[in-house]
Protein backbone atom coordinates (compact mmCIF):
# COMPACT_ATOMS: atom_id res chain seq x y z
CA UNK A 1 0.00 0.00 0.00
CA UNK A 2 1.60 3.30 -0.96
CA UNK A 3 1.13 6.09 1.71
CA UNK A 4 3.99 8.17 0.44
CA UNK A 5 4.91 9.58 -2.51
CA UNK A 6 7.52 12.08 -3.49
CA UNK A 7 7.33 14.02 -6.76
CA UNK A 8 10.12 15.38 -8.50
CA UNK A 9 9.56 18.57 -10.60
CA UNK A 10 6.18 20.37 -10.47
CA UNK A 11 6.11 20.99 -14.16
CA UNK A 12 2.83 20.24 -16.28
CA UNK A 13 3.16 16.58 -15.74
CA UNK A 14 4.58 16.39 -11.90
CA UNK A 15 1.90 18.90 -10.72
CA UNK A 16 -1.03 16.58 -12.76
CA UNK A 17 0.15 13.33 -11.26
CA UNK A 18 -0.07 15.04 -7.67
CA UNK A 19 -3.74 16.22 -8.82
CA UNK A 20 -4.81 12.76 -10.26
CA UNK A 21 -3.38 11.12 -7.34
CA UNK A 22 -5.73 13.18 -5.80
CA UNK A 23 -8.45 12.61 -8.09
CA UNK A 24 -8.33 9.23 -7.85
CA UNK A 25 -8.84 8.73 -4.25
CA UNK A 26 -5.30 8.85 -3.01
CA UNK A 27 -4.91 9.44 0.50
CA UNK A 28 -1.64 9.43 1.81
CA UNK A 29 1.38 12.05 1.89
CA UNK A 30 2.44 14.03 -1.47
CA UNK A 31 6.02 15.69 -1.08
CA UNK A 32 6.93 17.92 -3.81
CA UNK A 33 10.54 18.78 -4.82
CA UNK A 34 11.18 22.02 -7.47
CA UNK A 35 13.73 23.69 -8.22
CA UNK A 36 12.32 27.04 -8.22
CA UNK A 37 9.67 27.86 -5.39
CA UNK A 38 7.63 29.65 -7.94
CA UNK A 39 6.30 26.46 -9.57
CA UNK A 40 6.71 24.01 -5.88
CA UNK A 41 4.17 27.11 -4.45
CA UNK A 42 1.68 26.83 -7.31
CA UNK A 43 1.43 23.17 -7.10
CA UNK A 44 0.91 23.39 -3.76
CA UNK A 45 -1.86 26.18 -3.78
CA UNK A 46 -3.30 24.05 -6.61
CA UNK A 47 -3.52 20.70 -4.42
CA UNK A 48 -1.34 18.74 -6.08
CA UNK A 49 0.97 18.58 -2.99
CA UNK A 50 0.60 18.79 0.06
CA UNK A 51 4.38 20.00 1.60
CA UNK A 52 6.95 21.15 -0.25
CA UNK A 53 10.55 19.51 0.06
CA UNK A 54 13.50 21.42 0.56
CA UNK A 55 15.98 19.18 0.72
CA UNK A 56 15.49 16.57 -2.25
CA UNK A 57 17.17 13.74 -0.88
CA UNK A 58 15.50 13.86 2.50
CA UNK A 59 12.15 13.68 1.07
CA UNK A 60 13.01 11.00 -1.16
CA UNK A 61 14.30 8.58 1.74
CA UNK A 62 11.02 9.72 3.50
CA UNK A 63 8.91 8.69 0.69
CA UNK A 64 7.88 5.14 -0.94
CA UNK A 65 7.40 5.91 -4.41
CA UNK A 66 9.37 9.04 -5.97
CA UNK A 67 8.41 10.02 -9.45
CA UNK A 68 10.74 12.02 -11.23
CA UNK A 69 9.00 14.09 -13.85
CA UNK A 70 11.56 16.86 -14.60
CA UNK A 71 13.20 16.80 -17.89
CA UNK A 72 14.94 14.04 -19.23
CA UNK A 73 18.75 15.22 -18.23
CA UNK A 74 17.18 16.15 -15.11
CA UNK A 75 15.89 12.64 -14.42
CA UNK A 76 19.20 10.81 -14.76
CA UNK A 77 20.90 13.29 -12.71
CA UNK A 78 18.37 12.48 -10.17
CA UNK A 79 18.62 8.98 -10.91
CA UNK A 80 22.75 9.17 -9.94
CA UNK A 81 22.23 10.80 -6.72
CA UNK A 82 19.39 8.60 -5.33
CA UNK A 83 20.71 5.48 -5.98
CA UNK A 84 23.25 5.85 -3.66
CA UNK A 85 20.96 6.66 -0.43
CA UNK A 86 17.55 4.87 -1.20
CA UNK A 87 17.46 1.19 -0.51
CA UNK A 88 15.27 -1.91 -1.44
CA UNK A 89 11.97 -0.09 0.40
CA UNK A 90 11.98 2.42 -2.30
CA UNK A 91 10.35 2.64 -5.73
CA UNK A 92 12.03 5.57 -8.22
CA UNK A 93 9.93 5.88 -11.38
CA UNK A 94 9.67 8.37 -13.61
CA UNK A 95 7.58 10.07 -16.76
CA UNK A 96 10.77 11.30 -19.17
CA UNK A 97 9.66 11.30 -22.97
CA UNK A 98 12.82 9.20 -23.47
CA UNK A 99 13.53 5.89 -22.60
CA UNK A 100 16.51 4.39 -23.59
CA UNK A 101 19.42 6.15 -21.64
CA UNK A 102 16.90 6.09 -18.76
CA UNK A 103 16.32 2.11 -18.73
CA UNK A 104 20.21 1.65 -19.40
CA UNK A 105 20.60 3.78 -15.80
CA UNK A 106 18.09 1.86 -14.39
CA UNK A 107 19.59 -1.19 -15.20
CA UNK A 108 23.01 -0.17 -13.66
CA UNK A 109 21.67 1.69 -10.82
CA UNK A 110 18.42 0.04 -9.55
CA UNK A 111 16.63 -3.34 -9.67
CA UNK A 112 18.65 -5.42 -7.89
CA UNK A 113 17.60 -7.22 -4.18
CA UNK A 114 19.58 -4.78 -1.95
CA UNK A 115 18.52 -1.82 -4.03
CA UNK A 116 15.77 0.47 -5.15
CA UNK A 117 13.68 -0.63 -7.72
CA UNK A 118 13.21 1.41 -11.10
CA UNK A 119 9.71 1.94 -13.59
CA UNK A 120 10.74 3.49 -15.87
CA UNK A 121 7.38 5.16 -17.22
CA UNK A 122 6.49 7.57 -20.19
CA UNK A 123 2.43 8.82 -20.23
CA UNK A 124 1.72 9.91 -23.89
CA UNK A 125 0.25 13.34 -22.51
CA UNK A 126 1.13 16.89 -22.38
CA UNK A 127 0.28 20.19 -23.71
CA UNK A 128 1.87 22.72 -25.99
CA UNK A 129 3.08 24.69 -23.04
CA UNK A 130 4.26 23.64 -19.71
CA UNK A 131 4.49 24.99 -16.05
CA UNK A 132 2.58 24.08 -12.74
CA UNK A 133 0.01 26.72 -13.58
CA UNK A 134 -1.48 24.42 -16.39
CA UNK A 135 -1.43 21.23 -14.34
CA UNK A 136 -5.03 19.23 -14.51
CA UNK A 137 -6.32 16.49 -12.84
CA UNK A 138 -7.54 14.67 -16.01
CA UNK A 139 -4.34 15.16 -18.46
CA UNK A 140 -3.74 11.44 -18.14
CA UNK A 141 -7.42 10.14 -18.78
CA UNK A 142 -7.75 7.99 -21.91
CA UNK A 143 -3.79 8.31 -22.26
CA UNK A 144 -1.58 5.48 -22.89
CA UNK A 145 1.43 5.31 -19.81
CA UNK A 146 4.09 3.35 -21.40
CA UNK A 147 6.55 1.33 -19.54
CA UNK A 148 9.87 -0.20 -20.63
CA UNK A 149 10.28 -2.18 -17.69
CA UNK A 150 12.68 -5.33 -17.86
CA UNK A 151 11.37 -8.79 -17.01
CA UNK A 152 15.17 -10.04 -15.42
CA UNK A 153 15.35 -6.93 -13.35
CA UNK A 154 15.82 -8.65 -9.66
CA UNK A 155 13.57 -6.70 -7.62
CA UNK A 156 13.35 -6.65 -3.74
CA UNK A 157 9.41 -7.79 -2.42
CA UNK A 158 9.00 -4.31 -1.19
CA UNK A 159 9.56 -2.38 -4.19
CA UNK A 160 8.13 -5.18 -6.13
CA UNK A 161 4.63 -4.62 -4.38
CA UNK A 162 5.14 -1.11 -5.16
CA UNK A 163 5.67 -1.51 -8.84
CA UNK A 164 2.20 -3.42 -8.65
CA UNK A 165 0.60 -0.55 -6.63
CA UNK A 166 1.64 2.55 -8.58
CA UNK A 167 0.54 0.66 -11.69
CA UNK A 168 -2.48 0.28 -10.41
CA UNK A 169 -2.82 4.07 -9.33
CA UNK A 170 -1.95 5.01 -12.88
CA UNK A 171 -4.52 3.01 -14.16
CA UNK A 172 -6.75 4.90 -11.36
CA UNK A 173 -5.67 8.55 -13.14
CA UNK A 174 -7.28 7.13 -16.39
CA UNK A 175 -4.74 6.13 -18.20
CA UNK A 176 -4.24 2.72 -19.88
CA UNK A 177 -0.65 1.07 -19.48
CA UNK A 178 1.77 -0.60 -22.26
CA UNK A 179 4.60 -2.41 -21.58
CA UNK A 180 7.14 -1.97 -24.71
CA UNK A 181 11.02 -2.50 -25.09
CA UNK A 182 12.83 0.45 -24.29
CA UNK A 183 15.05 0.83 -27.88
CA UNK A 184 11.11 0.39 -29.78
CA UNK A 185 9.87 2.70 -27.78
CA UNK A 186 12.42 5.39 -28.54
CA UNK A 187 11.72 4.42 -32.47
CA UNK A 188 8.44 4.92 -32.02
CA UNK A 189 7.97 7.94 -29.97
CA UNK A 190 10.28 9.44 -32.79
CA UNK A 191 7.35 8.50 -35.14
CA UNK A 192 4.24 9.44 -33.36
CA UNK A 193 5.44 12.22 -31.25
CA UNK A 194 9.19 13.70 -31.70
CA UNK A 195 8.19 14.26 -35.46
CA UNK A 196 5.12 15.86 -35.10
CA UNK A 197 6.83 18.22 -32.53
CA UNK A 198 10.13 18.86 -34.70
CA UNK A 199 7.17 19.37 -37.86
CA UNK A 200 5.19 21.74 -35.71
CA UNK A 201 8.57 23.45 -34.36
CA UNK A 202 10.30 23.75 -38.46
CA UNK A 203 6.23 24.80 -40.05
CA UNK A 204 6.05 27.68 -37.21
CA UNK A 205 9.36 28.71 -37.64
CA UNK A 206 9.49 29.39 -41.27
CA UNK A 207 5.85 31.05 -41.46
CA UNK A 208 7.74 33.65 -38.09
CA UNK A 209 9.75 34.09 -40.76
CA UNK A 210 7.78 34.68 -43.67
CA UNK A 211 4.61 35.73 -42.29
CA UNK A 212 5.71 36.71 -38.71
CA UNK A 213 5.09 40.54 -39.15
CA UNK A 214 1.50 40.36 -40.78
CA UNK A 215 -0.37 38.44 -37.97
CA UNK A 216 -3.73 39.08 -40.00
CA UNK A 217 -2.54 36.10 -41.96
CA UNK A 218 -2.82 33.87 -39.30
CA UNK A 219 -6.66 33.77 -38.74
CA UNK A 220 -6.96 33.77 -42.48
CA UNK A 221 -5.14 30.46 -41.94
CA UNK A 222 -7.94 29.16 -39.60
CA UNK A 223 -8.47 25.91 -38.09
CA UNK A 224 -6.02 23.82 -40.01
CA UNK A 225 -3.44 26.39 -39.64
CA UNK A 226 -3.68 26.78 -35.67
CA UNK A 227 -3.59 22.71 -35.37
CA UNK A 228 -0.72 22.40 -37.54
CA UNK A 229 1.12 25.07 -35.11
CA UNK A 230 0.07 24.90 -32.31
CA UNK A 231 3.07 22.49 -30.80
CA UNK A 232 5.09 25.13 -32.09
CA UNK A 233 4.65 26.88 -29.05
CA UNK A 234 6.46 24.04 -26.97
CA UNK A 235 8.91 25.06 -25.32
CA UNK A 236 13.14 24.26 -25.77
CA UNK A 237 13.47 23.45 -22.10
CA UNK A 238 11.99 20.47 -22.76
CA UNK A 239 12.95 19.11 -26.41
CA UNK A 240 16.87 20.00 -26.14
CA UNK A 241 16.73 16.76 -24.04
CA UNK A 242 14.51 14.70 -26.04
CA UNK A 243 16.49 16.21 -29.51
CA UNK A 244 19.66 14.99 -27.32
CA UNK A 245 18.46 11.16 -25.79
CA UNK A 246 17.12 10.45 -28.99
CA UNK A 247 18.97 11.73 -31.68
CA UNK A 248 19.42 9.28 -34.02
CA UNK A 249 15.60 7.90 -34.56
CA UNK A 250 14.64 11.77 -35.09
CA UNK A 251 17.07 11.96 -37.41
CA UNK A 252 15.73 9.10 -39.35
CA UNK A 253 11.93 10.08 -38.65
CA UNK A 254 12.96 13.93 -39.77
CA UNK A 255 14.87 13.05 -43.15
CA UNK A 256 12.03 10.38 -44.32
CA UNK A 257 9.86 12.85 -43.94
CA UNK A 258 11.65 15.64 -46.44
CA UNK A 259 12.30 12.84 -48.76
CA UNK A 260 7.97 12.74 -48.91
CA UNK A 261 7.83 16.07 -49.04
CA UNK A 262 10.35 16.54 -51.81
CA UNK A 263 8.06 13.39 -53.45
CA UNK A 264 5.14 15.70 -53.45
CA UNK A 265 6.37 18.62 -54.69
CA UNK A 266 7.80 17.38 -57.61
CA UNK A 267 4.79 15.27 -58.16
CA UNK A 268 1.76 18.07 -57.87
CA UNK A 269 0.62 18.00 -61.63
CA UNK A 270 1.01 14.23 -61.35
CA UNK A 271 -0.81 10.93 -60.65
CA UNK A 272 1.42 10.48 -57.70
CA UNK A 273 -0.57 13.40 -56.00
CA UNK A 274 -3.86 11.48 -55.81
CA UNK A 275 -1.49 8.11 -54.19
CA UNK A 276 -0.19 10.28 -51.74
CA UNK A 277 -3.57 11.39 -51.12
CA UNK A 278 -4.81 8.09 -50.47
CA UNK A 279 -2.09 6.73 -48.39
CA UNK A 280 -2.82 9.59 -45.98
CA UNK A 281 -6.74 9.17 -46.48
CA UNK A 282 -6.05 5.53 -44.55
CA UNK A 283 -4.02 6.83 -41.92
CA UNK A 284 -6.94 8.17 -40.64
CA UNK A 285 -9.81 6.28 -41.43
CA UNK A 286 -11.24 4.90 -38.36
CA UNK B 1 -32.27 42.92 -53.40
CA UNK B 2 -31.11 39.81 -54.03
CA UNK B 3 -34.19 37.17 -54.41
CA UNK B 4 -32.88 34.50 -56.50
CA UNK B 5 -29.66 32.71 -55.89
CA UNK B 6 -28.36 29.16 -58.17
CA UNK B 7 -25.68 27.73 -56.11
CA UNK B 8 -23.20 24.97 -58.05
CA UNK B 9 -21.77 22.11 -56.65
CA UNK B 10 -23.25 20.56 -53.35
CA UNK B 11 -20.26 19.93 -51.60
CA UNK B 12 -19.40 20.85 -48.09
CA UNK B 13 -18.99 24.90 -49.59
CA UNK B 14 -22.02 25.10 -51.38
CA UNK B 15 -24.75 23.25 -48.98
CA UNK B 16 -22.98 24.90 -46.03
CA UNK B 17 -23.48 28.83 -48.07
CA UNK B 18 -27.20 27.20 -48.42
CA UNK B 19 -27.62 26.99 -44.97
CA UNK B 20 -25.98 29.72 -43.90
CA UNK B 21 -27.89 32.19 -45.85
CA UNK B 22 -31.27 30.59 -44.55
CA UNK B 23 -29.61 30.96 -41.06
CA UNK B 24 -29.03 34.37 -42.02
CA UNK B 25 -32.57 35.36 -42.71
CA UNK B 26 -32.61 35.11 -46.76
CA UNK B 27 -36.03 34.40 -47.75
CA UNK B 28 -35.63 33.99 -51.38
CA UNK B 29 -35.02 31.17 -53.91
CA UNK B 30 -32.20 29.07 -53.72
CA UNK B 31 -31.77 26.49 -56.47
CA UNK B 32 -29.24 23.48 -56.51
CA UNK B 33 -27.20 22.26 -59.51
CA UNK B 34 -24.95 19.33 -58.73
CA UNK B 35 -22.58 16.95 -60.77
CA UNK B 36 -24.64 13.67 -59.06
CA UNK B 37 -28.22 13.27 -57.78
CA UNK B 38 -26.93 11.97 -54.06
CA UNK B 39 -25.39 15.23 -53.21
CA UNK B 40 -27.96 17.44 -54.44
CA UNK B 41 -30.53 15.46 -52.82
CA UNK B 42 -29.06 15.41 -49.36
CA UNK B 43 -28.62 19.41 -49.67
CA UNK B 44 -32.08 19.76 -50.43
CA UNK B 45 -33.31 17.40 -47.58
CA UNK B 46 -31.05 19.63 -45.34
CA UNK B 47 -32.56 22.84 -46.17
CA UNK B 48 -30.04 24.07 -47.96
CA UNK B 49 -31.70 24.51 -51.33
CA UNK B 50 -35.50 24.32 -52.17
CA UNK B 51 -35.24 23.22 -55.43
CA UNK B 52 -32.74 21.16 -57.39
CA UNK B 53 -31.62 22.16 -60.76
CA UNK B 54 -32.31 19.60 -63.90
CA UNK B 55 -30.54 22.06 -66.38
CA UNK B 56 -27.47 24.40 -65.31
CA UNK B 57 -27.46 26.77 -67.74
CA UNK B 58 -31.42 27.75 -67.30
CA UNK B 59 -30.95 27.81 -63.23
CA UNK B 60 -28.11 30.71 -64.09
CA UNK B 61 -30.25 32.56 -66.69
CA UNK B 62 -32.90 32.04 -63.98
CA UNK B 63 -31.05 33.71 -61.04
CA UNK B 64 -29.57 36.81 -60.04
CA UNK B 65 -26.64 35.34 -58.43
CA UNK B 66 -25.29 32.73 -59.48
CA UNK B 67 -22.30 30.89 -56.93
CA UNK B 68 -19.81 28.47 -58.23
CA UNK B 69 -18.76 26.14 -55.07
CA UNK B 70 -17.14 23.01 -57.20
CA UNK B 71 -13.86 22.46 -57.36
CA UNK B 72 -11.34 24.84 -59.03
CA UNK B 73 -11.14 24.04 -62.81
CA UNK B 74 -15.11 22.92 -62.70
CA UNK B 75 -15.50 26.67 -61.71
CA UNK B 76 -13.52 27.40 -64.95
CA UNK B 77 -15.44 25.37 -67.05
CA UNK B 78 -18.63 26.93 -65.39
CA UNK B 79 -17.62 30.20 -65.98
CA UNK B 80 -16.72 29.54 -69.87
CA UNK B 81 -20.04 28.29 -70.17
CA UNK B 82 -22.11 30.96 -68.17
CA UNK B 83 -20.34 33.72 -69.71
CA UNK B 84 -22.36 33.27 -72.79
CA UNK B 85 -25.97 33.08 -71.39
CA UNK B 86 -25.59 35.31 -68.55
CA UNK B 87 -26.28 38.97 -69.51
CA UNK B 88 -25.80 42.54 -67.54
CA UNK B 89 -28.45 41.81 -64.81
CA UNK B 90 -26.52 38.67 -63.10
CA UNK B 91 -23.30 38.48 -61.42
CA UNK B 92 -21.68 35.19 -60.93
CA UNK B 93 -19.22 34.68 -57.76
CA UNK B 94 -17.51 31.63 -56.39
CA UNK B 95 -15.51 30.24 -53.45
CA UNK B 96 -13.01 28.76 -55.44
CA UNK B 97 -9.54 28.33 -53.42
CA UNK B 98 -7.22 29.81 -55.67
CA UNK B 99 -7.80 32.76 -57.26
CA UNK B 100 -5.21 33.67 -59.90
CA UNK B 101 -6.57 31.67 -63.00
CA UNK B 102 -10.34 32.64 -62.02
CA UNK B 103 -9.75 35.55 -61.78
CA UNK B 104 -7.84 36.43 -65.05
CA UNK B 105 -10.85 34.12 -66.37
CA UNK B 106 -13.52 36.97 -64.81
CA UNK B 107 -11.21 39.85 -66.53
CA UNK B 108 -11.46 37.74 -70.30
CA UNK B 109 -15.26 36.87 -69.82
CA UNK B 110 -17.53 38.93 -67.31
CA UNK B 111 -17.39 42.91 -65.93
CA UNK B 112 -18.18 45.09 -68.63
CA UNK B 113 -21.13 47.25 -69.02
CA UNK B 114 -22.78 44.62 -71.25
CA UNK B 115 -22.18 41.15 -69.52
CA UNK B 116 -22.65 39.44 -66.32
CA UNK B 117 -20.37 40.65 -63.40
CA UNK B 118 -17.84 38.04 -61.71
CA UNK B 119 -17.20 38.78 -58.54
CA UNK B 120 -14.12 36.22 -57.11
CA UNK B 121 -14.26 34.98 -53.42
CA UNK B 122 -12.49 32.46 -51.35
CA UNK B 123 -14.28 31.79 -47.99
CA UNK B 124 -11.08 30.43 -45.17
CA UNK B 125 -13.68 27.65 -43.90
CA UNK B 126 -13.38 23.72 -44.66
CA UNK B 127 -13.44 20.37 -43.24
CA UNK B 128 -10.64 17.77 -43.68
CA UNK B 129 -13.79 15.85 -45.40
CA UNK B 130 -16.28 17.26 -47.89
CA UNK B 131 -19.83 16.13 -49.44
CA UNK B 132 -23.33 17.57 -48.41
CA UNK B 133 -23.88 15.49 -45.27
CA UNK B 134 -21.33 17.71 -43.45
CA UNK B 135 -22.91 21.10 -44.52
CA UNK B 136 -22.84 23.32 -41.54
CA UNK B 137 -25.01 26.50 -41.32
CA UNK B 138 -22.15 27.76 -39.13
CA UNK B 139 -19.32 27.17 -41.53
CA UNK B 140 -18.06 30.57 -42.34
CA UNK B 141 -18.91 32.05 -38.10
CA UNK B 142 -15.74 34.76 -37.80
CA UNK B 143 -13.99 33.33 -40.87
CA UNK B 144 -12.15 35.29 -43.40
CA UNK B 145 -13.67 35.79 -46.36
CA UNK B 146 -11.47 36.41 -49.27
CA UNK B 147 -12.10 38.73 -52.54
CA UNK B 148 -9.75 39.47 -55.52
CA UNK B 149 -11.98 42.10 -56.78
CA UNK B 150 -10.38 44.62 -59.41
CA UNK B 151 -11.27 48.12 -59.02
CA UNK B 152 -11.08 48.90 -62.59
CA UNK B 153 -13.44 46.44 -63.70
CA UNK B 154 -16.56 48.29 -65.28
CA UNK B 155 -19.85 46.58 -64.21
CA UNK B 156 -23.51 47.36 -64.76
CA UNK B 157 -25.38 48.96 -62.48
CA UNK B 158 -27.50 45.84 -61.87
CA UNK B 159 -24.35 43.65 -61.44
CA UNK B 160 -22.49 46.33 -59.25
CA UNK B 161 -25.40 46.72 -56.73
CA UNK B 162 -25.42 42.57 -56.51
CA UNK B 163 -21.67 42.76 -55.52
CA UNK B 164 -23.03 45.21 -52.99
CA UNK B 165 -25.86 42.88 -51.70
CA UNK B 166 -23.60 39.89 -51.89
CA UNK B 167 -20.92 41.20 -49.76
CA UNK B 168 -23.40 42.31 -47.17
CA UNK B 169 -24.93 38.35 -47.42
CA UNK B 170 -21.43 37.19 -46.44
CA UNK B 171 -21.39 39.39 -43.32
CA UNK B 172 -24.50 38.39 -42.45
CA UNK B 173 -23.55 34.30 -42.67
CA UNK B 174 -20.65 35.83 -40.02
CA UNK B 175 -17.35 36.12 -41.87
CA UNK B 176 -15.05 39.38 -42.16
CA UNK B 177 -14.43 40.13 -45.99
CA UNK B 178 -10.78 41.01 -47.14
CA UNK B 179 -9.97 42.55 -50.39
CA UNK B 180 -6.69 41.38 -51.46
CA UNK B 181 -4.90 41.46 -54.94
CA UNK B 182 -4.92 37.79 -56.64
CA UNK B 183 -1.72 36.70 -56.76
CA UNK B 184 -0.62 38.35 -53.32
CA UNK B 185 -3.94 35.78 -52.32
CA UNK B 186 -2.70 32.56 -54.09
CA UNK B 187 1.37 33.53 -52.40
CA UNK B 188 -0.64 33.66 -48.55
CA UNK B 189 -3.01 30.99 -49.01
CA UNK B 190 0.09 28.60 -50.38
CA UNK B 191 1.81 29.77 -46.78
CA UNK B 192 -1.14 29.40 -44.54
CA UNK B 193 -3.55 26.88 -46.51
CA UNK B 194 -1.95 24.66 -48.77
CA UNK B 195 1.98 24.51 -46.84
CA UNK B 196 -0.06 23.48 -44.09
CA UNK B 197 -2.63 21.07 -46.05
CA UNK B 198 0.31 19.17 -48.18
CA UNK B 199 2.46 19.22 -44.61
CA UNK B 200 -0.48 16.70 -43.52
CA UNK B 201 -0.76 14.74 -46.43
CA UNK B 202 3.14 13.82 -46.96
CA UNK B 203 3.29 13.13 -42.65
CA UNK B 204 0.02 11.04 -42.88
CA UNK B 205 1.45 9.26 -46.17
CA UNK B 206 4.96 8.69 -43.76
CA UNK B 207 3.20 7.56 -40.90
CA UNK B 208 0.93 4.96 -42.88
CA UNK B 209 3.74 3.88 -44.44
CA UNK B 210 6.08 3.07 -41.41
CA UNK B 211 3.16 2.53 -38.82
CA UNK B 212 -0.06 1.85 -40.26
CA UNK B 213 0.12 -1.72 -39.57
CA UNK B 214 0.25 -1.25 -36.20
CA UNK B 215 -3.34 1.02 -35.28
CA UNK B 216 -2.51 0.76 -31.31
CA UNK B 217 -0.07 3.46 -32.27
CA UNK B 218 -2.04 6.03 -33.50
CA UNK B 219 -3.60 6.03 -30.08
CA UNK B 220 -0.10 6.43 -28.83
CA UNK B 221 1.03 9.84 -30.25
CA UNK B 222 -2.24 11.59 -28.26
CA UNK B 223 -3.62 14.95 -29.65
CA UNK B 224 -0.29 16.39 -31.10
CA UNK B 225 -0.97 13.46 -33.76
CA UNK B 226 -4.30 13.70 -33.76
CA UNK B 227 -4.29 17.48 -34.83
CA UNK B 228 -0.65 17.13 -37.21
CA UNK B 229 -2.31 14.19 -39.17
CA UNK B 230 -6.23 15.76 -39.31
CA UNK B 231 -5.91 17.31 -42.42
CA UNK B 232 -4.59 14.06 -44.02
CA UNK B 233 -8.06 12.86 -44.33
CA UNK B 234 -8.71 15.86 -47.00
CA UNK B 235 -9.73 14.54 -50.45
CA UNK B 236 -7.62 14.47 -53.67
CA UNK B 237 -10.16 15.49 -55.73
CA UNK B 238 -10.14 18.76 -54.37
CA UNK B 239 -6.77 19.79 -53.92
CA UNK B 240 -5.82 18.31 -57.26
CA UNK B 241 -7.00 21.16 -58.94
CA UNK B 242 -5.67 23.63 -55.83
CA UNK B 243 -2.18 22.07 -56.79
CA UNK B 244 -2.54 22.78 -60.80
CA UNK B 245 -3.29 26.38 -60.32
CA UNK B 246 -0.97 27.49 -57.56
CA UNK B 247 1.98 25.16 -58.65
CA UNK B 248 4.71 27.23 -58.17
CA UNK B 249 3.94 29.02 -54.46
CA UNK B 250 3.14 25.74 -53.52
CA UNK B 251 6.41 24.24 -54.69
CA UNK B 252 8.27 27.31 -52.97
CA UNK B 253 6.47 26.67 -49.52
CA UNK B 254 7.57 23.06 -49.96
CA UNK B 255 11.09 23.65 -50.75
CA UNK B 256 11.49 26.33 -47.39
CA UNK B 257 10.02 23.89 -45.34
CA UNK B 258 12.25 21.26 -46.48
CA UNK B 259 15.46 23.17 -45.49
CA UNK B 260 13.89 24.01 -42.48
CA UNK B 261 13.10 20.83 -41.29
CA UNK B 262 16.51 20.19 -42.44
CA UNK B 263 18.45 22.73 -40.50
CA UNK B 264 16.59 21.05 -37.34
CA UNK B 265 17.16 17.51 -38.25
CA UNK B 266 21.42 18.97 -38.57
CA UNK B 267 20.96 20.86 -34.97
CA UNK B 268 19.53 18.51 -32.94
CA UNK B 269 22.19 18.65 -30.62
CA UNK B 270 23.41 22.66 -31.34
CA UNK B 271 22.50 25.62 -29.84
CA UNK B 272 20.89 26.44 -33.48
CA UNK B 273 17.62 24.23 -31.89
CA UNK B 274 17.04 26.63 -29.19
CA UNK B 275 17.10 29.51 -31.93
CA UNK B 276 14.92 27.36 -34.09
CA UNK B 277 12.26 26.92 -30.68
CA UNK B 278 11.97 30.53 -29.78
CA UNK B 279 11.25 31.77 -33.87
CA UNK B 280 8.34 29.28 -33.57
CA UNK B 281 7.02 30.10 -30.04
CA UNK B 282 7.17 33.41 -31.11
CA UNK B 283 4.41 32.37 -34.18
CA UNK B 284 2.26 30.96 -31.53
CA UNK B 285 2.65 34.32 -29.08
CA UNK B 286 -0.94 35.80 -29.01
Amino acid sequence: MIDRIAIFGMGLLGTSTGLALRAAGFKGSIVGWNRSSVGAQTALEAGAIDSIASDGLQAAIDAQVIVLATPVFSILDWMEKLATVLGPEHLVTDVGSTKGQITEAANRLFNRPDRAGFLPGHPMAGKERGGAALGDANLYRDAVWLFTDVPTWERSADSAQLVTDWREWVAAMGSRTLDINPARHDEMVAWVSHLPQFVATALSALLETEIGAAPELKDVGGRGLREMTRLGASPYSMWRDIAYTNTEAIQRSLAALEQRIAHLRENLRTPELRDEFEIANRFRRE
